[in-house]
């Protein structure tokens, strides 16, 4: 088998105008060309598309608590996507842009794999069309307008010992997360500690992801809040006259990106991902927009369904009253092994045990999502008829529908029985999806909701720092907001190494910090870091061009 | 009057792809489109290109030392392409692009000025088709890859106190200059100091503006030093194999850009401005694809003749095989005065006594750059006739021609006069263009022609610093290398208060860099900043965005 970059570079792409006409009906002029395969959906005509009343179901691809290199989720979506379009739907999928971090890390690119991925993958993977690198620009526009409002006399008292708004690079760079900056003499400002996170981390991202337009977007802006001053009275990028400039440098970034599977199935691929640290999930405007042009949208939320689904539910339909339908959720034989002690035990009996996680996540979607879940198999070559049997009967056990899936090797063609069980699921029995928490509950009761009924922790833990945190945050009125959880993304709890269904575990809770232009709050718990590092041998060792301008080595 | 951004924004403009076939014959396949107004030339076009004989005289548009707003060379640069066009000539625009560094902070935007302007001018100066961000990521990655490599081992033993590879942002943040990174523990690294510098003052930016092919991209990529084994063995990107990934980074970044002037003229926007700090000229590949594409092709390099035309001369054309045939010199009354003594004089007597600095510049064009020099006088409705006459009486006693051009006000028909003296020039006397020094000549004695020849030093001093790094690079075989000169560009010295036409002053040498990659090392003099600092109150504040997208108060 060919290679994702070889199976991508050898796809015949339709160009992105007709195809937009031919299968959505939107006209040449309401898009803008990032050359003749990407495209950016114009504002004026998303205005347009909201006054039309919403057609399609909406269908969450979400899994089980993943390995490092992933289990097919992007690949699955993409799959599904054809899929549908294969037994004659109407289908749109809705992505998250792929981060530089990975791609030059250890995961390798995030357009999905095999036959089924959205093209172009270099462009996709790399800048695509300049969003990520507007979101860093303006990140890091107000970082620099804070730093030199306190050189020029500090007319707002910002305290540098309580600067929260840290800058962010688009890269798995260690060495960034704990700096001194300002060094050097009066003439380069007053030193403080500070830090880079990696962009999708950014408060600027999920203000982009979750803004309904120009004006919400302004105004999230505006609220965002920088810093305090020593009487712990909070600064916003209002008071440092930040969001207008902001504003402009993320006027082309708010357009949702619109480009198509290697089967042609139209997909908008828009804002950020790594629903470890960040809330994960494609920008609202994008999934809004989608569901007014196509009769199935089938869209994702990033790693298990403990993180991305969550956030998705509590966070994003909350924020924009999404009504998903059902949920699919992704499995592999070899993550669902490695949770049941990997090769250390038989085969069959690691893979007994390690359904426990995935039974876990079934019950999760169900109970407390409100959501239908469909499993769908991504089938590898070295899977065993008993293996896939044991998943098979597992779910027939709960009452929950299990699909094999092989998009990967057969693109749409090979996701038809999942896009037909999801067909029958939306059609017959939708689901109505729940929230976890009100908005009226406090923060500690909410992580504490989450912690205990998604994780299934016995408590929460908050560290000093945290404790602090919570106590200032209820005390300055934030305690309305939700809360968006930063945890690994291999365990249900905050310690990578509890694989499988783990209880009795603590959530650690080590820093929650405001998001109030986005409307969160963020608790940072366990060791999750919010900016990666490279592994030993960076996958960008061995990504080239040659000559011709033809990439080499991104997967 | 309308500011710049209402009448870009009032403009019609004519789609990119059709005015590329009409005006320069290119064929919309050998275009990449960025929106309708905005495209790339396809590398495979340029390959064809570069196999035509060269048809076009190519103009270099020059200053005399600016004030803070500067003195129009860029207004002068697009009038100028206008008036060709104007008089019935094929013609094509060259530009650097503009940074956001000088956008948010003081001097505004950089795509002219009134209605001699690049359009689409607020895409132009904010984002335009990405190019800065890949640079700065190219940067960023192999700093990444750097710090990563001494993490996990330094198995090619750099010293961390020899590191002289620097983080870049394309931002004015005085608080990033002096930095220390690494902190918090084994986790995050080996500590130590570090700094961002703004992207045009990064290597891959002059190795994007100097390469001409994607070959040579990968191989300067390579040649990088990032800096020295503790026994000063340099190490490269190469060594790190850093260089594929950030050509893969690099690609769609190094094809020249087309855009359009108000009147239609084609126009060139690509690599690097900041002649101050840089080598701020753009990019080789699109002048020389231009002069395949035009019979007139102007351009331009930044600040004064000094900075920007002796950097054009001794590291451009002596790389790029160019041959400039004639050089406008642009003067305002205002800078001339400002010469002069300014307010604190007579009106007259000012500019009087501030014509010497407009003389030496002449004089250098001349006898040094071997250019013949027609000044072009960029009026202001605040010049009078008496002092328009006494530049032009100066003009005339040195036997050049000057111009009065009102291309601000009037568009291409005011430049009309100084178009037909260019062709006038180019026909019937192009120059034959000097270098200032041999290659073979040691770097001090580079640094030196250009202090005493240009810059009427008497001396260069080197700070102790830069003597050890004379004394290194020497060593280690870096001697053959041409020079590039950072310095103050409001004065003929490396002291920014010495205006008018200085002697007897001393260039006082503070650092030299290494660019192995680009084929250069940088001189940095005097008090010139590689980061530049935000003004108190900063273009950004006033900077904003309506609900509809349109951008305000960028100028």
């Amino acid at each position: 088998m060919p290679t994702d970059i070889e199976i991508a570079q050898a796809a015949t792409l339709r160009k992105i105008l007709p195809l937009a006409a031919e299968r959505l009906g939107i006209p040449e002029d309401a898009l803008v060309p990032y050359g003749h395969y990407k495209a950016k959906i114009s504002l004026p005509h998303l205005q347009q598309l909201a006054e039309r009343p919403q057609q399609g179901h909406l269908v969450l691809v979400t899994a089980i608590s993943p390995t490092p290199p992933g289990e097919g989720k992007t690949t699955t979506t993409v799959g599904l996507g054809d899929g549908l379009s294969h037994i004659g739907k109407k289908a749109m999928i809705c992505l998250r842009e792929p981060s530089l971090g990975p791609c030059f890390g250890m995961k390798g690119g995030a357009a999905g794999g095999g036959y089924a991925q959205v093209v172009p993958m270099e462009d996709i993977n790399l800048h695509f069309t300049g969003d990520f690198h507007a979101i860093a620009l303006a990140n890091n526009l107000l970082a620099a307008l804070l730093d030199n409002h306190i050189h020029h006399g500090n007319a707002l008292g910002l305290d540098v010992r309580r600067i929260s708004w840290r800058r962010v690079v688009d890269m798995n760079d260690r060495a960034l997360r704990q700096i001194t900056v300002a060094l050097g003499g009066p003439g380069n400002g007053y030193p403080r500690e500070d830090g880079f996170d990696i962009v999708v981390a950014s408060e600027v991202m999920a203000i982009l992801c979750l803004a309904d337009s120009l004006a919400d977007l302004k105004q999230r802006l505006g609220n965002i809040v920088v810093g305090y001053t020593a009487d712990k009275r909070a600064i916003t990028a209002r008071d440092l006259k930040a969001d207008g400039a902001m504003a402009a440098l993320l006027k082309d970034a708010m357009s949702p990106n619109l480009v198509q599977t290697l089967e042609g199935t139209p997909a908008f691929v828009h804002g950020g991902p790594f629903a470890n640290i960040a809330h994960g999930c494609n920008s609202l405007m994008a999934t809004r927009a989608a569901l007014k042009l196509a009769d199935y949208v089938v869209t994702e939320a990033g790693f298990g369904a403990d993180l991305g689904a969550e956030k998705f539910i509590d966070i994003k339909c909350r924020k924009g009253g999404l009504k998903p339908a059902c949920a699919v959720i992704v499995a592999t034989v070899r993550a669902l092994k490695h949770h049941g002690g990997g090769a250390a035990q038989p085969a069959l009996q690691a893979l007994q045990s390690g359904l426990a996680n995935l039974r876990r996540h079934i019950e999760n979607v169900q109970e407390h999502y409100g959501l239908p879940a469909i499993v769908s198999i991504n089938r590898f070559d070295s899977d065993s008829a008993e293996e896939i049997a044991l998943i098979e009967a597992c779910c027939t056990d709960l009452g929950v529908r299990c699909v094999l899936a092989s998009h990967w090797a057969e693109g749409g063609a090979g996701a038809a029985a999942l896009a037909e069980a999801v067909v029958q699921q939306c059609e017959n029995a939708p689901g109505t999806p729940r929230f976890l928490y009100d908005d009226a509950e406090p923060l500690e009761a909410k992580i504490s909701a989450v912690a205990r009924k998604i994780y299934r922790a016995d408590s929460v833990a908050f560290e000093p720092r945290a404790a602090q945190q919570l106590k200032d945050l209820n005390a300055q009125g934030w305690g309305h907001l939700p809360v968006c959880i930063a945890k690994t993304q291999y365990s249900f709890s905050s310690d990578a190494s509890l694989l499988g269904a783990p209880i009795g575990h603590v959530l650690r809770v080590r820093e929650l910090r405001l998001n109030a232009g986005a409307g969160f709050v963020t608790a940072i718990c366990g060791d999750i870091m919010t900016m990666p590092g490279l592994p030993k041998v960076p996958a960008a060792e061995r990504i080239g061009l040659d000559d011709q301008g033809r990439i080499h080595g991104l997967f």
